[in-house]
């Protein structure tokens, strides 16, 4: 060593790099807690945030100077904080579109933190960049996209359905782009609004098409805006289908869609964030036939298959259209590569630095294959089309949507009501099933009706947590006659 | 249960729900690897990706139908893959903009995934979404910003700069934007001009600001610029400063441009993606005096506080103004906060569903206290410091860049060869050192010089591996001449 470095001695600061034992330890701490709460799901409640907002305002505190024992901190998140919540994860969990969080993901993203390793840019991590090439293959295979299909994975549905939307704006629109119209129908998610908001069209440029009586987009209606928009000086550019809207499940006519785009020269996409890991079953293919002559399509492996939330996906049938909306350069980047089948995510994106989300997808398609996929999502299928026949037998309640995949939405009817004490009823009802707290339902509003959601999603939810949902619409419909 | 239940069995699949045992053997079979794998960090090849085309063309396969054994998935993710990449966990990585990987955020992420609750919207997990509301607050502390402040934690630097752009255009520009204008120096990341154009600016409407001999932005060009666009008609409404540039981590005289912003009445944003964090050093506050007068902030800590990839942070002085442009309403939502300290997080962000990374942040923070990661930031700079001058002591090398932070740029030049020749020479020096593998060192084109850079900032970085760096390069220059 040099005498000059000696004499400049500058101490490595070593607090944050952990010990072995101390990394076992705080694995096999946190564990514990997680193996606990899992396998004690099935008693929890299925929502409970009484008394949030005491609790929330306690937490506030200025920046940490001192170090909490790691003891006390699992303590906080297990006992007080995790349990104060909709309880998103476990079986009783019918609300919205559910999740589920499967562990295995949890192990990847141990995994994948701890190595740290970058596929944004392919050449920086090769192999496990192609991991994530290999997820999005497999995506494409589901929804039958051909070989030259590329895709990204994305934190969820709002960032994939922007993309999309970026993406048919760039590829079909000049620069000024502020005439641009695009279409959806009345059921369409809002982060499609949102996504126009934010590439930059003005919010009278989204279209809403009306619905028919299950809540399909009307194609004649459709077909006809387009028409009128462009003899109007307008360039009608994108329509938005569904598969798998959130009110309700609808899936639209994706065929007719697709003939629709035909001939208007359109680019589609389809929100298939909820639906379209149901393309694994004989059902969801027959419901989502056409899918695969959409431009692109979104899907949220944190919906469909079970993984925790922070995984959406968007797929673009022609990948190079995907590449040519994103691929940026800069001199600090390393060099990019020419074989498109060795695929720079950065140039498909909006992102560069990000996490390493294949692993999520990939650990546990690889340890279990697909079939189990398969039949989980089948049973849920099964779940549902039986909570319609259930609630079909009850004599007050109307079905408002049947089940075209695994949500059922569904009312009382009391004739002696007008539509307002009607809603009053249904809300007072969906309130007293969510109080027992073996299943947490949500509502919307539908053409001015407020609507009881069932949607079977988690691989958790069996029989026996449908069932118990029944018992308890039952039950509070008796106590409120 | 009643007969018709009995005659309606739907058979539970419980493939995916694994029982106690396994969670613990999946966890400790990974972290066994993975202790081996951190243990070993600085021994590994500082970036190891000869061959890759062939591993990777040799993983692509088909949607798995079978299971395959979980060792031998981590055998091939631990032996044969991780390892095919650049070392952006380890010591030697002092490339682009290096990060490192907490171990502390790779637990946090295993709970949060395991127990999957939602935060994007608070009412579902108040307690939860308050953790992530605290890491917003402490990261406003940080940089000096007040109460009302709020901001969102994104998954990097690209989709903060991307929603600062959205949240400006939102607020000063009208829905025909076509005609808004921004700024940013020659040396701004890619990820703003890719920002954009996502936010439907065409890339002429990005002005590219020429910079000092230090690489900031030259104050006089960048209003004569602003006045030139107003004058011709159009709306200058951006000015995006920069604190730590990725060529040479130059940071802009801040203050500076607060008063350009506000004369012009603009807004001003600061990617601070690299160097924000450095605001806990007192270095850091002398640098970027006047940060906290932007009116919006971008924040890596998957860069500044170490954290594995997946986390960069917008901040927004004005929190209302990020609501205001984010904000979107659905009927399918439950409701959200009428008060604003408890913050809907899915109001404030382009994303909804997504996951809960406040807790990678929360966690070390709260387990160590702010002090361990002010110390290692000082470290850094230190250790950026005294490369310059051993750099400096070598007769053919001249700093391109001093440090501004714990960055530095250089050089070797040779009077005797042209530019061109010049450039090879320095691009063979650098993959010399790189070929050590000892460190890994990336370069960048600087008015049409190649230079090398030497970038500290990973915690596992200390005085033996700059050190070795500096070895690295003298000898890589013997064997040159």
């Amino acid at each position: 060593m040099a005498p000059e470095l000696q004499s400049r001695p500058i101490q490595p600061n070593l607090d944050l790099e952990l010990p072995a034992g101390t990394m076992r330890d705080l694995v096999d701490k946190a564990l514990e807690r997680i193996v606990d709460h899992i396998s004690s799901l099935p008693g929890q409640p299925s929502a409970d945030v009484e008394g949030y907002e005491a609790l929330a305002r306690s937490l506030v505190e200025p920046l940490p100077e001192r170090p909490t024992e790691y003891a006390a901190l699992l303590d906080l998140l297990f006992k007080e904080l995790v349990p104060k919540s909709f309880n998103t994860a476990g079986p009783g969990y019918l609300a919205y579109i559910p999740g589920g969080g499967l562990f295995h993901s949890a192990v990847a993203d141990l995994i994948s933190d701890a190595v740290n390793r970058y596929v944004g840019v392919w050449i920086a991590a090769p192999g496990l960049a192609q991991l994530e090439a290999n997820v999005i293959r497999w995506f494409s295979a589901i929804v039958g996209y051909p070989a030259e299909a590329r895709g990204i994975l994305t934190t969820g549905g709002s960032l994939a359905n922007f993309t999309a939307l970026v993406t048919a704006r760039r590829n079909l629109l000049p620069d000024d782009f502020l005439s641009g119209t695009l279409y959806a129908s009345d059921q369409v998610h809002h982060s499609v609004v949102k996504a126009a908001m934010l590439a930059g069209f003005p919010a009278a440029n989204v279209r809403e098409i009306a619905t028919d009586d299950r809540y399909r987009i009307r194609l004649d209606h459709l077909e006809k805006s387009v028409e009128t928009d462009r003899r109007g000086g307008l360039r009608p550019f994108l329509i938005v289908g569904n598969a798998g809207t959130t009110n309700t499940g609808a899936v639209d006519d994706l065929d007719g869609l697709a003939d629709v785009a035909e001939r208007q020269n359109a680019w589609l996409h389809i929100d298939a964030a909820y639906g379209g890991f149901f393309m694994l079953t004989r059902k969801g293919r027959e419901v989502m036939h056409g899918i695969e002559r959409a431009h692109s399509i979104t899907l949220d492996p944190h919906k469909g298959l079970f993984l925790p939330y922070g995984t959406g996906s968007l797929l673009v049938r022609d990948g190079d259209a995907l590449r040519r909306a994103h691929a940026v350069d800069a001199s600090y980047l390393p060099p990019m590569q020419q074989d498109t089948d060795l695929v720079d995510f950065c140039l498909y994106s909006p992102e560069l630095s990000r996490d390493f989300r294949g692993l999520r997808v990939w650990l546990p398609f690889k340890m279990h294959g697909i079939e189990p996929f398969r039949r989980n999502l089948e049973e849920k299928l099964e779940l549902a089309a039986w909570a319609a026949e259930e609630l079909r037998s009850i004599p007050s309640v109307e079905i408002v949507a049947e089940p075209q995949l695994s949500l059922v939405a569904f009312r009382v009817v009391r004739s002696v009501l007008n539509t307002e004490a009607e809603n009053e009823l249904n809300r007072r009802l969906m309130l007293k099933v969510n109080a027992r707290k073996r299943v947490y339902l949500t509502g919307t509003i539908l053409r001015g009706k407020f609507v009881i959601r069932i949607c079977v999603l988690s691989f958790r939810t069996h029989f026996d947590r449908v069932e118990a949902a029944l018992e308890d619409i039952r039950s509070a419909l008796r106590d409120l006659t």
